[in-house]
């Protein structure tokens, strides 16, 4: 079991992409200031984990205007919630091996 | 929930590293060179990670000769053991949020 450990996904399995992959599965769809809040992230920080999900399509990235300001809306993907899926099965299997 | 995840006990979280403590949970004591096969893993890599799990008291290592030969010895501590559990539980969570 330990082995397979070693073939995580490394996307999700970092702990604030799995924080926002945790929320994006719940809700499907999420704007940036809402998630940058929930998890008290700096623009920055959460911009380049968003980043890092979108060039491996996880997530979905739109931009558009509400109220003349600009909002960048998140959304999940369904390779990304297979991914996610995928991600929770294996670390099932840990717990399942040592609970 | 996802707020706590960003919580998670990173000295664990890691992929090389949870994969060490989950041989060690439940075998105790393992020797250097079974943990570097079972894991496929470099002298150095192995060296780097249970280095850091040492410092943090999450395992022991004891040094000593088997056939003139050096044999490296690494056991969980209770601390380790309960820093295991503590983030067992919180992936818990996750999952059963989200399956």
């Amino acid at each position: 079991m330990s082995h397979s450990i070693l073939n995580i996904d490394e996307v999700i399995h970092q702990k604030v992409r799995l924080a926002i992959m945790t929320q994006l599965v719940s809700v499907k769809k999420m704007d940036f200031t809402e998630i940058k809040q929930s998890l008290n992230l700096t623009d920055g920080n959460l911009s380049a984990h968003i980043s890092m999900l979108e060039k491996n399509n996880y997530v979905r990235v739109e931009k558009s205007f509400s109220d003349k300001k600009p909002l960048t809306t998140i959304s999940i993907t369904p390779k990304g919630r297979q991914a996610f899926k995928n991600y929770i099965e294996l670390l099932k299997k840990v717990i399942d091996d040592e609970s």
